[in-house]
């Protein structure tokens, strides 16, 4: 079995070790949007397992019980998926099962939606950085919210994942005010909507005037350290060249 | 111009946008030992400017000066060029030599060294992590330390990158201190030595067994959580499943 990564959304995103594990299953399971990405040369011939937001460990438990039959499976998952991703509750599925050791397990690794929120953005990610889910449907906010302050204190580079949906927009909100509170508000923010896919909207800004209705659960926010800047329609993050002359021994 | 992200090695893990986007070029800009991970069919006809470790700004202006002159350029950078790689420099140079407008600049993102060794670990990063650079060539030891210092307060899982040199051993060795000393010695560890090329070494140890002498500039370390655990050859965070019988909205 293999939980393989597509990728931010756009198929030239994937690497050929993610085509060629898709093309060789016999059954491809995931995330209906996921598997929407796919291209559909990809899927013809397979049996596909897709199912909708709410139904991970359901997906996992379709995925592994193919496996267990000897069909060589796929599961796939947008991003990487090893960043918020399939590989984990897969891992847990397994072992909770006494499966580990029986069911030979791959995870390939695929472009996360931060490295394509990145790049779109220019170069925001260049110092130390902190990778924060806003989702506290399984993690507490007051864990949440002690993260962001502790990164914050760190002057750590911001990715903040699953911010706001429909139900839940309040997270965002204490968010932003916690940034402005400790780090001013002149915080350099790059906000990347459905990058490298349809809807793809790119917005550099500052903490101020960020526009929380355009922020979905598609969407990545890389909040700048101290030093972040913006040139040009580009997020920087400086690595520290200007400070020293002395050149980096990597 | 093109900051392209080859990944972590194996030409497997590059994605098709940065095969073609080196293919179409017709100067390759590179460290040497990345331009050498590139199949002889890419650099075939091409001019290729390669250079060794501390030449990383010769290296951006080289390539900024071949744009100037029209010519189709790409800098390739390992892993990902937005995390501690090329993205930020060359923006940055370009910034300062005014050609911010003049020259066309895209990053191409490709997959990280931390997701290829967490792929190669299991799932270490299911929840929120941090990633921090132990190389203080550019950054002040003081800030390292504070920053490790506050993502074991926050309970991160923490990916270390540029561990290790030749030259720089007591930075590793203090941060694991610093580790046991916060986070107990029982937290699991992840050790992956040039993940997907030749020489690739995967350990899953704990904070008490680290082996520093296999840890080079190649290496990515990855500390787990206090809720991070060992099955059967794979190191898991979990995302907090087993905590709630509620599903996540993403």
């Amino acid at each position: 079995m293999r939980v393989v990564g597509i990728g931010p959304g756009g198929s030239e995103h994937m690497t050929e070790k993610a085509i060629s594990a898709i093309d060789k299953a016999e059954v491809i399971v995931g995330y209906t949007t996921y598997i929407e990405l796919l291209e559909e040369g990809l899927k013809k011939g397979k049996e596909v397992i897709s199912t909708g937001m709410m139904k991970e460990i359901e997906r996992c438990k379709a995925a592994i019980e193919k496996a267990r039959q000897g069909k060589s499976t796929v599961i796939v998952s947008g991003g990487d998926p090893g960043i918020y991703g399939m590989a984990g509750l897969i891992l847990e599925l397994l072992a909770e099962e006494e499966l580990i050791e029986k069911i030979n397990l791959e995870v390939i690794p695929g472009v996360p939606a931060l490295c394509a929120a990145s790049a779109l953005l220019g170069a925001p990610l260049m110092h130390d950085f902190v990778s924060i889910s806003l989702s506290d449907l399984m993690t507490p906010w007051e864990l949440i919210k002690k993260r962001i302050t502790l990164a914050l204190e760190g002057d750590f580079v911001i990715v903040l994942y699953n911010p706001r949906s429909k139900k839940r927009k309040r997270q965002l909100k204490e968010a932003i005010e916690l940034i402005k509170e400790k780090r001013g508000d002149k915080v350099a923010v790059g906000i990347v909507k459905h990058a490298t896919r349809e809807g793809e909207k790119i917005i550099i800004t500052d903490i101020r005037a960020i526009n929380q209705e355009v922020v979905d659960m598609g969407t990545i926010l890389i909040i700048g350290n101290s030093k972040s800047r913006i040139y040009n329609g580009f997020m920087v993050t400086p690595r520290g060249y200007e400070n020293k002359n002395k050149r980096r021994d990597r």
